[in-house]
């Protein structure tokens, strides 16, 4: 472990890919190599990249990879797929997509399954982007599928979240449906060469100062990009930088740090505590509890307090 | 409380707002209400409806209802609208396109909040689907928005699972990376008067004959629909009363409510324990974890397990 940790530190992709799998198959070795992590930087800019299907999100990594490996910086990307809790497992992997960069010792993509129990976002994200910083990159980027939830933890683990939309993908109406003005900090309009772009910023814009977003000093802003070719990427990449600099003056950053910190802890503590009801005898429990609330024989809050009532210390 | 249930009992609407809007509202008195109803039947059918953005979920909603209707059968509606953490509430209400069923006393409809932090299906919506069952509703038509996470959690909750999909939304692979390939027991392209709507279903049919799902005995159906016209509506009627059947003769039915059970009396349990974490001295120990794991003085599994041995009997 301490030999891979040092292969990570000194960037070597082997490594990294060695210890990012042993975080997503929930090894035992976890919890020691966390503890040997805590002490290695979480100096990286993390990035996270979200929108619906369709919108070009994987197309936007690329470019934005293509765009910070030319100003120098070590790039990490965690690619998280499809919620499946049926299959267990990630149905594509974008990293189909990016192999433009695969023989480029400055990038590590890695694609990782979500399973569902948490969210969208893998419930092993926090625990991957963890390596990915203690490797010493410059900015990790973590890109996730799907609208709603999935969007909310993507803010939750991410510094700065960028929301991509893409012309004709639905008017604001649907944007705001989808939950994502709300934690937005960077808008893109993606595609912004087809017909219907314009609206699209415009009514994102209005959206904007309708003051949906309520948290103050930040007013996000929209670029337009077309990520295919490169376009607007560098507007993208400011917009990027100038909310990182506004995170670091405000003291914003440091409460985003501290905020999912405690949702990493809060997740591994309600786990061990999902694991005990799964196990020995307040499995019975459970089990006998669920067949009851089915059939109507007693309501849930009552099963849940008898089952906490054995869990808890009072 | 017990004028109220036995009002809802009896089918007024006002009484079963007022018991949702308990539940909504978390109150104190939702363990109580649900101890009165336990013992009042779960006999209700219980459909959940999901899809991306803009594939017509409220107008195929509303085109259900009036064929549920027309056969006799009392219709309750649960519209869980987008995750909204920040906001705490929704943006919208989906009853304002269903303004034609208002006058109608056998259809109760209600907009539910998504407070996030159970995913997007609002938490509350397993409390507020045993109101309507209680009232005694035939039928409970819970639609979500958003793909992913969403469509995982109404599979949790709804007997049979319809997934929407319209064409040119995106193709297969799309609908495979919105993990809805797994979730659904019947799918509708609707719209499916636009161009695209055979590709969409062949592709769809294609997808599934894969073997992408898993379950053995039922292979999910592919109806098309206009909801806006109500064409196909009594096609995809029949095709939830084959999975309908389907679920009884294989006892399906009764594996999944049991397992909606479980899930319900899980999420109380969980919910109870953080309401723990956030209260008292360990709540400021928590406090003091996040600081110290988002500073690296301190690892997250570390900080997390000495929470676990303080809130756990041995």
């Amino acid at each position: 472990m301490a030999a891979l940790v040092d292969g990570a530190r000194a960037g070597r992709a082997r490594d990294i890919a060695r210890l990012v799998s042993l975080v997503e198959d929930g090894s035992a070795e976890v919890p020691e190599l966390m503890r040997e992590l805590a002490a290695h930087g979480n100096a990286a800019v993390v990035i996270g990249i979200t929108g619906s299907p369709g919108v070009g999100k994987s197309t936007t990594t690329s470019a934005l990879i293509t765009a910070l490996r030319a100003r120098g910086s070590r790039v990490g990307v965690l690619a998280v797929d499809p919620s499946s809790p049926f299959s267990g497992g990630a149905l594509l992997g974008d990293r189909i997509r990016m192999q433009e960069h695969a023989t480029d010792e400055g990038v590590f993509i890695r694609s990782m399954a979500s399973r569902g129990h948490l969210g969208g976002l893998s419930a092993t994200t926090p625990q991957a982007l963890r390596v990915l910083e203690a490797a010493g990159f410059d900015v990790v980027l973590i890109e996730t599928v799907g609208v709603g939830q999935s969007e909310v933890e993507v803010a939750g683990s991410a510094d700065t979240t960028l929301v991509l939309l893409a012309p004709g993908m639905g008017d604001g109406i649907q944007a705001a449906k989808a939950g994502i003005l709300e934690v937005g900090d960077v808008f893109a309009v993606n595609k912004a060469d087809r017909d219907g772009a314009d609206a699209t910023a415009r009514e994102l814009r209005a959206m904007i100062a309708l003051g949906v977003r309520a948290e103050g000093g930040w007013t996000p802003p929209v670029v337009r990009t077309v990520a295919s070719t490169g376009e607007g990427i560098d507007g993208l990449l400011d917009a990027l930088d100038r909310h990182r600099a506004w995170l670091v003056e405000s003291g914003e950053l440091e409460g985003r740090r501290v905020r999912r910190a405690r949702d990493e802890v809060e997740a591994i503590v309600l786990a061990a505590l999902r694991r005990r009801l799964a196990s020995g005898e307040l499995a019975a429990q459970f089990d006998r509890a669920a067949a009851d609330v089915a059939a109507g024989a007693i309501d849930a809050y009552t099963a849940a307090g008898a089952l906490v009532g054995r869990l808890v210390q009072d």
